[in-house]
């Protein structure tokens, strides 16, 4: 039955890309040894890395799966609405295998870390880095056609302003900086891209 | 002549702060050995150690130089210039004893790696870090009296939203994503704390 087979691949897969996610969050990529991540998944080495090369390969994986989960976000709820998951928690009710803000800043911090230090690393990156900024740039196009969207700045502007904002924000929470009086500040950047009803004067 | 000799001290003093400042940024905190020190500052450790209790002193009175530099900057022109002037070089005529861009972005960002990793230096710089944030905060009430900011929010959000956008920033360019298209993002930051004169609709 290969149906099943198949099945039980993409679980013990997601099993193995759950359990990494914490373990990396909570050890950073060095720290996260091949012994706890074997303790965070709750299976062997061997089973672990018939499934991902090494442990780079594991890391990108799961850089990945989150890059594509959170892309899913913004275009349903757009970017400002991850940025305030991120100082909030998720609103409402939370979708089966949404990745929770705070295991997905833990990637991306680990991730920023690994630009800054890691060539290689940069090199394999680049390839993958696109997904949220072309989610961004898609659900700001369909704003515009909604009539929603301020329509005298170019949308390649808009997507970078709001990518410069969460770029910000990531750093605010890595330093473990109160963030918790930033609520407003992201109601102004969503108003800096709407079509403004504010009167001229 | 204690005159004299006041300067002569005051000298020497901006001798090695500007010294350490390129070592620091070149090496980072840690790299920056004494050996290293001695080299770019062009004194012994007796002299550098004369004049600073301990490395870790030194790069707290340059972050704390930079910060008052950099505060000053903002007073004149703004932090949105301070950004703009981290894209593409200052603009203008340099006066005297102005930080580099570039060099400044160094410390900064050792302050920011630092406080993601050592409780004791986020301790001694909590008491430092105000520095920028009153700069612009006040440059801000200036505007709003001179009748440039708009004034349906309030100045600390309006503070917040340009501080955010100058971690982003710093952030960007710490990983060496390409920055230079970012000078309409500015233009768009600059814009939504302006009073508008654009039409409502």
């Amino acid at each position: 039955m290969p149906r099943v087979s198949q099945d039980h691949l993409d679980a013990r897969r997601q099993q193995i890309l759950d359990g990494a996610r914490s373990c990396f969050a909570r050890h950073g990529y060095e720290g996260a040894t091949v012994r706890r991540l074997e303790d965070a998944i709750g299976l062997s080495r061997g089973a672990i890395f018939h499934h991902f090369r090494d442990k780079e390969s594991l890391f990108l994986a799961l850089a990945e799966d989150d890059a594509q989960r959170m892309a899913a976000v913004v275009a349903e709820q757009g970017l400002v609405q991850v940025m305030r998951d991120l100082l909030t928690g998720p609103s409402g009710q939370r979708t089966a295998g949404e990745v929770p803000p705070a295991a997905w800043l833990g990637t991306r911090l680990e991730v920023s870390r690994r630009l800054r230090t890691d060539p290689d690393f940069q090199a394999r990156w680049a390839e993958r880095s696109q997904q949220l900024t072309i989610a961004t740039r898609n659900r700001l196009l369909r704003q515009r056609e909604a009539g929603k969207l301020r329509d005298d700045i170019d949308v390649d502007v808009l997507t970078s302003f709001l990518e410069l904002v969460l770029e910000g924000l990531i750093s605010y929470l890595a330093k473990g900086l109160p963030a918790d009086d930033l609520e407003p500040v992201l109601d102004l950047v969503e108003e800096s891209v709407r079509r403004h009803r504010r009167e001229a004067s």
